[in-house]
């Protein structure tokens, strides 16, 4: 998670998330002030500590979707700028929160919140920020929004659960990592696709596509962030390449590497992530092992997937500049690593 | 936070709180259940944690507020069963992650789920618990009890950053605590009963008569718990006698106790709370100055203030056995120190 689009012109990437962030900005604008509006706060160490996050540098992907989505399928009102902007505050209380259970120093190449506030900071804003975002959905009044967005909720929260329970397991199965990222990531993304539909009050059938097509999106998204921690550069990222094997976190390029390997490869890895030995020579080996097994390569084969599942979904709709945007978006991620 | 409520037999206790007890027991069986069966999950960490908590002695005051609340008016649905069991998850998320904020070891007398699973599950599975809550609240359909209960966890996320700014801190005043307590506390206290009001679909009235009640029995509530700190045994209260003393919290005796104080007496809450001198002896002192200045009878005094207004909330409401047992829970609070 934590995850930084990278925008640097001067790569020139196939595809880019421009269309989305040009047909969204009005909209996005708006969001933007709601943001910042919402986390305001008498109790000053509130707006001081989400200010922090919300200001770091992430692209808001999330509330573009329910932006696009409900404006692709004709909605008239102002109720996805609020729910697009709750799908932002679960986003960046998840941040806080995993912050606190992954111990980390940094996000997006700054210091996180718990080294400057304080581990009670952090959860305690993150439950704010949570409180805001459920009372915004209130606001909006729409029964179906408000239970796609609070299962969603549970399932991060699950998501993270078992990732914590696998956490250091080298036995960890492709399965349980495509339940893990499937509960922590995609079910916020698909999550943030469906009430565009359901706020725009479209059929099941629109409402299912962007459920789907959002699942698919995050799920692919996953892979290829879990893919560049073992070969982007903290520049690109603004997180250190290599976090995650730090962390002792089961990634696809571990597991992949790791079924593939021979015995004594096996218990290189173990010696790494289940006993954390985890300096820099372990992750050149990690890299080198990876590389030697397609790790990389066989996370984007399965990313792409994803990816074509997710283009397939949004396919019975018809064409609109938000869909194009939409569909280029799920390019964008892939070329990411490419 | 963290209060139990002494039932022991042995003490005759002027009021009781057993009459709201057994008033609310065929619905209190049908909560105990639901919470039960919406701890569960395949993720096998999360029952574990939630029922280590939820089975370790709570007398489940708040979703009795919501249950005797719906029954007195004459509420003949179920949705009450469920946001009773809504506000005691919320309720539990609290102490999760209260636990982690406070570095607790030991609540109710039982080791806490942070000492057992770590932080990492504390904060999590305090999420997943939240996240039912509101797929609960859900569920029952009521924009106006989704309201009450999403702006109380924003106001408890909020008064508890606030109880965390004001942390160690000797300049602290009585209004300064109250804010804190009346977020910390009595708002949750105070959507428990208002919650049943508004399923019942009462009269604007009936539903302020509750909300009143509640906040005004939730701040007489804390106050009291916190005399009982510097007041109680190990044994009654299932905590540590001086556990807010040791975590440096400043609550109403040693507010009371340090503007009464001389300079020498202040000087010595300084080195105390501020700078953390909180040993056995330190404790001894404090206990003794607290009696010097009446900190313990004044905050009995504060908390029968609110437990007046709290009486007369109810005052307009009919008869009823509703009624008197929540009339004599409010007594109860206050035989508590007797």
């Amino acid at each position: 998670m934590g995850v930084v689009i990278s925008l640097d012109e001067n790569k020139k990437p196939k595809a880019s998330v421009k269309p989305l962030v040009d047909l969204t900005k009005a909209d996005m604008d708006l969001v933007n002030k709601l943001i910042l509006s919402k986390a305001g706060s008498d109790v000053e160490m509130i707006p001081e500590v989400a200010e922090h996050l919300i200001s770091s540098g992430g692209k808001r992907l999330r509330p573009m979707l329910t932006i696009a989505a409900a404006n692709m399928l004709g909605y008239k009102g102002d109720g996805h700028i609020q729910l697009a902007t709750s799908v932002e505050f679960m986003h960046t209380a998840t941040l806080l929160h995993d912050d606190v259970v992954d111990e980390s120093d940094l996000r997006r190449g700054k210091s996180t919140a718990r080294m400057i506030w304080g581990n009670q900071a952090s959860v305690l804003v993150g439950d704010f920020l949570l409180g805001q975002a459920f009372k915004m959905m209130v606001d909006v009044g729409s029964i179906d929004a408000l239970d796609v967005l609070s299962t969603s909720a549970c399932v991060i929260a699950e998501g993270e659960v078992l990732q914590l329970s696998v956490a250091k397991n080298m036995e960890t199965t492709e399965d349980d990592y495509l339940q893990v990222i499937r509960a922590k990531t995609a079910a916020l993304f698909s999550a943030a696709a469906e009430v565009g539909p359901i706020i725009a009050e479209s059929s099941k059938a629109e409402r299912d596509a962007l459920k789907s097509f959002g699942m698919n999106l995050g799920l692919a998204f996953q892979m290829i962030d879990d893919a560049l921690d073992y070969g982007g550069s903290a520049d690109d990222l603004g997180k250190n390449t290599g976090d995650d094997f730090r962390e002792g976190k089961i990634t696809l390029p571990v597991i992949l590497a790791y079924r593939r390997g021979d015995d004594e490869e096996r218990l290189f890895w173990k010696s790494a992530i289940e006993d954390g030995k985890t300096d820099d020579a372990a992750l050149a080996r990690a890299t080198e092992l990876i590389a030697k097994y397609s790790g990389i390569e066989d996370t984007i084969a399965r990313a792409e997937h994803y990816s074509s599942m997710a283009r397939d979904a949004l396919a019975p709709l018809p064409s609109s500049p938000e869909k194009a945007a939409l569909l280029e978006v799920v390019d964008f991620c892939l070329a990411r690593v490419n």
